[in-house]
C-alpha cells in the first residue's frame, strides 16, 4: 500500500426529506447565493422548496448553470457574490452545477484573472479562503458534493482544479429528489461511478485490499441496481444505493494509497468539448477501448476485475479478460449508452484533432504510470471507433 | 436503506515514516500534553521520535494510561491540562490511550463532576468546546482514531461516551510503528475490527449494499492477512492492511444507513470489567454464541455472511449458517484466541453475576432490535460457557 493523506470534512445528510435540515446547516443571518442550471429544480418544485425552509437568510438566485458549466457563466456568478457580499453558497442541482459553485468560490477570492485558476495549479494554491458552500444534490453521478474538485469549460476545453478549500460544508442526499430525472441522465450517471471506480481500481496491483473490495462493491452494486432504477425511477433503495455509491466512488476513499488511472476523464472531457458527447457517454466508449489497448499493463487487475465483478473463471488469462471487457460494454449498452464513436459520427478523420486537443491541454502522459502519450491516446481512440 | 447523517473530519496521515509529518499538524507555540501507556512507546523509541519533530511547542508528558482506561488515572491528567493551560492533546498510543484523552479533552472542559459524562448522555451534550486532540496510532484495533467515541473504566464497569467533539483533528497511522507489539495484541486487534464489522453488519437486510460490501471486503481482508500479520510482524503490507481495514471498520462508514448490533461489545465489557478478561478474547467468546442464540432473528444476513464471506454454499439454510459460525470460531482459534468462557475459569455459576452488571448499566434492551433482554443475555452467557 502506497503512503497517504484522507482527509474529508464534508457532512453527508443522507435520506428521505432531508431537505428540512436545511435551516439547521445554512447559517442563520447568512447572505446566501442558491446557484442552479436549467430550470428542472424550479420545474420540479426543489427550488421552492429549498427557499421555504430558509427564513431569516437574504437569499439571491444564480440560475443557468449549463451542463459542463463555462467559465463565462460562472464569472457572472462571481459578480453577484461581489456585488451582494454574498457569505454562503448553495449549489442546487448535479455535476455542474457543484462543480460551478466550488469554481465561483474561488474565483471571488482570487486576485488576479480568474482562468489561471484552470490553467495553473499555481494559482489555485494562492487563494487561502473561499466562501463556504452547501449543496442539495439532484443528479447522483460526480460525486462532486463529497469532493474538492471540480471541472469547468473554458476556451473549448473542459479543465480541472482542484483545493481542499472547496470541499463542501455539507451535502443534501435525497434520492427522491432524483426520481424525475430523464433516463438517459440516470444512464449516464450509473456510468460516471462505474468509471470512477475503475480509475481507482484497474491500474496495478498495490496490496489495497479494503480499497480494492470497496471499489468492486460499488461496481457489484452498481451492475446489481443500474437497470432497475432507470426502468423502475421511483424505487427508492435502488436509488439510494445509486446515489450512495455515486458518492463514494470520488470522495477519496477508494483511491487512497492505491495507483489511478484517469485518462478515461481526460480523453473523455476532450470528446464532450469538441463533439458535445455526454460526459457519461464518452466514458462508456473510451473504457472498453483503454482495456483493450492496455490489456498487458493492467492485466493482473483486469483478470482480479474478471472474476470478482463479473464472476469470470474459464478460460485464459486473455479470454477472462476479453469476457470481462465485454461484458462492461454489454452493461453500457443495457443502460442505453454506445460503445463506439462511429454511432456519434465520428471517424478516423476527427481523431487528429482530439489528440491535439489534449497536446495543447498538455495530457501526453496519462495513465496509473504515465505512459499513456499521445500515440497512444491514438491508437486507444482507433479502438474506440 | 435508513436515513443518516456521516461526517468524519478526522485528517488521516498514513504510511511508512509519517510521524515526521507531526510538525505541520500540531499548532505551532501550542502547549501540548503527549499522553501514553505503559510505557512501550518509550521503550521502542516512539516517544522520543515524538517529541524530535515538534520543536518550538511546550511539552508536558501523561504516561501510565492502563488498558481500560480507569477514570481515576484520567482525572490526573485533567487537573494536568488545568494546571498548564494546555491546548493541545497528543495521543500516541492504541484505543485506551486515544479513548481516555478524547474522556480528557471532555472533562477538562465539564464544569460537573466528570464521572456524569459516563453515567449521562446529556451532560456530554452540554460540553460545547474541547481541546483538540491529534493521535499517532500504534496499535490498530478500535477506531478510536477516526471516531468520537470511547470507553472507560469506572465504578467497576466499562462506560461508553461520545461527542462529535474529540474527533481527533488528525491520526498518523504508520503500520510500522506496531511492528513491536505482542502477537496476542495483534489477534485482539483482528478480532476487535472483525467484530466491529459484524456487529455492523450481521443484522437484518436493509438495502445497504455499498456498506455491506465494504463490511464483507473488511471481513475477507482480515481473514486473508490475518494469520499472516500475527507470523510475520514486519510484512509491511499485511500489516498496513489490517491498520487500515481496523480504521474503516468503526469510522462511520459501514454503519451509515444500516442497523446495528453491539451487544458482542456491551457483554463483553462487563466480562472484562468483572473478570480481566481481555477486550478482543470477550469478543471471540460471545460472537460464536450469540449468533447461535439469534439464528432465527439474523438468518438472512447470517446466510448472507456464509456465502459472500466464507463461500458457503451447499448444505441447508441451518447447516450453512452453522459452518459460517463455526469457520468464525476457527478463524478466531487460529489466530489463539479461546471462544469459551470455561478456557477462561468462568462457569454456569457466574452468570448471575454478569447478568446483573448488565442490569446496573441499564443494557437490559440490547441488538439491532432491542429484543435482547436479560433472559436472552443470560442465554447467550450460557451458550458461551
Amino acid at each position: 500500500m502506497k503512503n497517504f493523506n484522507y482527509h474529508n470534512p464534508t457532512q453527508i445528510v443522507f435520506g428521505k426529506g432531508r431537505l428540512t435540515k436545511l435551516d439547521g446547516l445554512v447559517p442563520k443571518n447568512s447572505r446566501v447565493l442558491v446557484l442552479y442550471g436549467g430550470g428542472s429544480v424550479k420545474k420540479y418544485g426543489t427550488l421552492e422548496k429549498v427557499l421555504r425552509v430558509l427564513p431569516g437568510r437574504e437569499i439571491f438566485e444564480f440560475g443557468g448553470i449549463e451542463p459542463n458549466p463555462q467559465f463565462t457563466t460562472l464569472m457572472k456568478a462571481v459578480v453577484l457574490v461581489k456585488q451582494h457580499n454574498i457569505d454562503f453558497l448553495l449549489a442546487v442541482g448535479g455535476g455542474s452545477v457543484m462543480d460551478g459553485t466550488k469554481f465561483v468560490a474561488l474565483a471571488a477570492n482570487y486576485d488576479g484573472d480568474a482562468a489561471e485558476l484552470l490553467t495553473d495549479r499555481g494559482s489555485v494554491a494562492a487563494v487561502t479562503k473561499t466562501i463556504p458552500i452547501g449543496t442539495v444534490v439532484t443528479l447522483p453521478a460526480t460525486g462532486s458534493e463529497m469532493n474538492a474538485g471540480g471541472v469547468v469549460s473554458y476556451a473549448g476545453g473542459k479543465l480541472v482544479f482542484s483545493s481542499p478549500l472547496v470541499f463542501p460544508v455539507f451535502s443534501i442526499l435525497d434520492p427522491v429528489l432524483t426520481y424525475t430525472l430523464p433516463a438517459k441522465q440516470i444512464a449516464n450517471g450509473i456510468i460516471d461511478t462505474f468509471i470512477h471506480t475503475v480509475e481507482q481500481y484497474v491500474t496495478f496491483p498495490a496490496e489495497g485490499r479494503f480499497q480494492d473490495r470497496t471499489a468492486e462493491g460499488i461496481l457489484l452494486t452498481l451492475i446489481e441496481i443500474g437497470k432497475k432504477t432507470i426502468d423502475e425511477p421511483t424505487d427508492y433503495d435502488a436509488r439510494a444505493n445509486l446515489v450512495w455509491c455515486a458518492t463514494n466512488a470520488l470522495n477519496g476513499l477508494i483511491g487512497a494509497g492505491v495507483p489511478q488511472d484517469w485518462t478515461t476523464h481526460m480523453i473523455g472531457h476532450e470528446l464532450t468539448a469538441m463533439f458535445g458527447i455526454d460526459h457519461g457517454e464518452t466514458l462508456a466508449i473510451l473504457q472498453p477501448a483503454i482495456w483493450k489497448v492496455r490489456k498487458q499493463q493492467k492485466r493482473e487487475k483486469l483478470l482480479q476485475y474478471a472474476e470478482r465483478v463479473w464472476n469470470i473463471t474459464a478460460g485464459t488469462d486473455d479470454e477472462r479478460i476479453d469476457a470481462a471487457i465485454a461484458k462492461t460494454s454489454q452493461f453500457f449498452q443495457e443502460l442505453g449508452a454506445s460503445t463506439s464513436l462511429s454511432s456519434y459520427d465520428i471517424g478516423e478523420n476527427d481523431i487528429d484533432a482530439v489528440v491535439q486537443a489534449l497536446e495543447k491541454h498538455r495530457l501526453t502522459k496519462l495513465s496509473e504510470t504515465g505512459e499513456v502519450t499521445l500515440a497512444i491516446s491514438r491508437e486507444i481512440l482507433l479502438a474506440a471507433l
